[in-house]
């Protein structure tokens, strides 16, 4: 395919973590030309300044934000911007005749409401709320959600690697909704690229904490959706912790059997209804994923324990919050707008060691 | 005191990372005089040739295990052995005259069945199972459990982050005991000083991975002591995960409430319930403790958060599992145990950063 | 390209780093199809078993040692195998009719006495270290060294690093050879996947330390080029040090100027050397490379800081001492040995961050 | 001795690194007493705030600068302070009647015009800097320099490692001044506890990278050490690095020899040139030290290599940065300065692993 014939994508936020990973996997998409990057900070430098592991592969000097500009270069364009930012941004980028792709957390959360309780400021418009669906991929792909969508919410790190690990259980009825904890566990690129005490290197470390015990913005997401897969309001416990490592998430969850199901149950639940998906694994039994099998790809990987003696079963769940949780997702939301392969240009095999 | 007037101690397992550190803190014990280090692996070889931090420390050759020559050059011995070699060493140190304080998992289940269970070979004899009292020192100090014995069972890295962080809860009857979900995570030392790929630089760096879950040997270490708690039999659901670090445990419990508790109410009862025990620190509201906030202490730290949308409470635990796990935590016994003051050579400020 | 158009590769040592790194990098290679991997410890085991980030990547079962089973299966095979190995096994895959791209270190020192004074083993034959080129391909593609050879000889992770920074200066007489100083630094997986105390997380983590100094084998095969490249013996200080990651290799390197050279002569000197190289990249002047900035990829990226002082220069050169260090070159010399472009395959964004 | 008798001190930018390493080691000193931790960004608040490991060990205040203040509560005042402000702050505390042990590096060159060249601002007068004696305690202990000095300026991490690992050399006239290269690696710790993109975690981990090349402030400090102990004028080569670790400074240093030492010959020289020093430990013959082994001790350890093929020596030292390189050494000036035993309060043994 020449370049003329493919799509052309803007990215806003290039400099973030989300957005420079965007560039990454984007340039490595056969049907894809990254015709202009963007960042609101930095417009006017070349992106390779300020990452030098892209000299001489994006020459790209970084661009304003300015939606006729950007419509005038692309076609798509992924909102990798802060949560608040893109609520503003996205009705302009729309109204100048792009198409979106968000990966803040503004259009996830259908109730305004619920979101000004989590997010502590306004929610976007109600009509575009409503108007973007929910990517998830493997839990909509069947209904065709994507094709042909102006604005697609890009689903939350935390809540792809939750949502994944318990949707299957909590369709089948075979998990008690009133009984979901989700320990959630980040590296730190999660945080982002911006600076503060916290992210410092001495500070993280040599060091595992925790933070946001039941307060994280992701909280309200993973419910949503749970509601919706259970047909009954779903609230859950959720703790998350920082990790002293870069990329991954893991999630262990635990949940009330409502029967007597093994995991080789579990294991052929999850098989078969991620039948076709090839983003997500199936562990085989008696082993659990970790986040380096998934490090650096497009995977979430799954893995169940039954334990008979108080017949909970604890699902555990890893991806890279930078690729599934963020950036890969994102492109995986774009082929399937587009019609393509769900998987053009995501084939990335986990960088291990 | 002069040296002739101090303790004569010896510590079997001196090359394992539960001897050496007994070394970093014994050196700093007025009390104690360290009369032997002891490996059977290693035995005849001076100790700073395999440990070059403690050149020009600890000058001493290793000693090979022998009860009676042992005996003949100390009072007190640690034996920081692997499960198995314990049960069958041990009765030797005693019958040679010996005082052990014993950091294996030998000692720790009373019922000999239980221990077979899990520990996959036989129980030490039942007697000795009966006579040596399970050392966690916050929990039992006012019962003077450890005062003129023959023998102390040090507890588990892992239960002693577990218990002292659920014992004062599951005791008032604030939360329910068939609730309880044990999220535990270990720095890479706690696997002990034994090669294999699972410990491998490359293969744990940059990865975070669940192991033996449901499966633990600490499992009924932790029932047991809580059933006794509880009054009435407690069975958990317990993960353990492996963290990029070296030092350091978090355990993240999560139990149902039994009633209207709040955070400053858990805060409360936790303070009241450690009176006095100067290694439990409990965290301000809205404070979760940190794993290099112990780094290289005796501390166990515990912060709470209480969800009043799903009535359950989470409680936080962290300690240094080579310090609070095992070395220090042997030293608070071995200080019970002569009616000295349980602080006596552990006043170590945690390393930040 | 259809798979029956494709060159079939074997790899010998599929499940050691360098090999497992063959296959990621291997099945992004449009010309090549892997047709077998091949382990001499772990034959008969599908290779997702002990790899899972390889599942439903790759099902393949590993293949045995056998000269003939591989070449009724491949044409060309990767032998990543420890030195001593390669040097008795590669003579009969020749016989078998294969051609062999070596990554042990047993080709690529010429003289079989030195060979034996540094790896303390014998040599291969003379005729083979003879026919084997040094495959540097930065330094010799313009001599077509590559193609149409039965086996080529790829150059070591160190010496990679070394040369690539090294050589132009070299030969253009602006550095004194006799003053050449290398400190070097690699990530831990340069120590391969075997398990020994040295490579076990809690002795690497938070740890930097020195090994073999002046004596790593790679010495010799930086002197053997250096001394072709200046047309005078060469002899270098060389140290070594494991640096607390995985993958990456810093040589910060010393020499004394032969005349009054600056940054930016440096930096025209080598643009010019490495003109339409596509995997050297010369940073501008006041920036040093870093060792994440070339993770996962195949560059060597390198910098220069002349200290008008001490008229010495220092060049500081990174790789990936698992890509360009190991598999991405043995792959850009397959493809310089097929003839085609040698970036085919490689084409690799570092992973950042 | 009690509370009454103890020297009373105040620790100048107690929220820094080196400020509450301080904080660490003088609660373990038994003549001292830590009347006063002071910072300018946060008086008013318990340090314990912002520094959680202190809970229940330090319920201090932190106070504001204000030398009267200070003088009324210590008679020994340590400024942990940034270069720039000690220069300024020092005066009015030696007018206060207060004696000062100064961590930054104001008062290290005597040279005003030198300080400036390289530090970029003012220096501080002219008579503070030819009062204050340079600290390095191993080098000048037995000049008697420390006792009854009202300021002493505490040497620079970089500096300490270096001077202690080539003062004798130079001393004895082995390795020729003019050829001296020192390759400097520390961890983050170094940098401070400010914060920018360049401390960040996810930028650092997994990363190893050169800074201000030929350009480190620490390089007049070395050079006037080391010209003063040579008896000439010397000039060096220094490239500094950032180690994905916390603690820890390695300098690997290169020289050439003036004759035939060997590795014993080095030994011999350097053990009696520290005899009786009780924190430089040189290594045995074909040993080289590591940074763990160091880790939260006041130890200098030393090693060396002789290369017969080039002529030259390779010497490695490695201190803790946060102790020898800054908190420790300060106390080792405070006891030199008070006629006490210089390791008293600092007999740690480095923690391990």
């Amino acid at each position: 395919m020449g370049n003329e014939q493919k799509v052309n994508v803007a990215i806003v936020g290039s400099t973030g973590y989300g957005g420079v990973e965007l560039i990454r996997l984007l340039l490595n998409h056969p049907n894809v030309n990254i015709a202009s990057v963007i960042s609101a900070s930095s417009a006017g430098a070349p992106i390779a300044d300020g990452f030098p592991h892209l000299n001489e592969i994006m020459c790209d000097t970084l661009d304003g934000v300015n939606a006729e500009e950007i419509r005038r270069k692309a076609d798509v364009v992924f909102t990798a911007t802060p949560s608040g930012v893109s609520g503003k941004l996205v009705p302009e980028l729309l109204d100048a005749g792009l198409t979106v792709i968000d990966l803040s957390g503004d259009f996830r959360i259908k109730d305004g409401a619920v979101y000004t309780a989590w997010y502590k400021h306004e929610a976007p418009q109600a009509e575009l709320l409503e108007e973007a669906p929910y990517g998830l991929c493997e839990l909509y792909a069947d209904s065709g959600y994507a094709q042909g969508q102006r604005i697609i919410s890009n689903p939350g790190c935390y809540p792809t690697a939750t949502l994944l690990g318990l949707a299957p259980a909590v369709k089948a009825g075979w998990i008690d909704p009133a009984s979901l904890i989700i320990d959630a566990k980040s590296g730190v690129s999660g945080a982002g690229r911006g600076v503060n005490l916290g992210v410092h290197y001495a500070e993280l470390n040599e060091n595992f904490k925790a933070y946001k015990v039941n307060k994280h913005q992701h909280i309200p997401e993973i419910e949503q959706t749970l509601s919706e897969v259970a047909g009954t309001p779903v609230t859950v416990t959720f703790t998350t912790h920082l990790m002293p490592m870069t990329r991954g998430i893991m999630c262990t969850m635990y949940a009330s059997l409502t029967g007597n199901y093994s995991e080789q149950d579990f294991i052929s639940l999850y098989k078969e209804h991620y039948a076709g998906r090839r983003f997500v694994r199936i562990r085989p039994q008696g082993q659990w994923p970790a986040t380096k099998e998934v490090f650096g790809s497009n995977y979430c990987d799954i893995g169940f324990a039954v334990d008979e003696r108080t017949k909970r079963v604890t699902v555990i769940s890893v991806i890279d919050n930078v690729v599934k949780g963020a950036a890969g997702q994102a492109i995986q939301n774009l082929n399937l707008m587009m019609g393509w392969d769900e998987a053009l240009g995501l084939q990335l095999t986990p960088v291990y060691p």
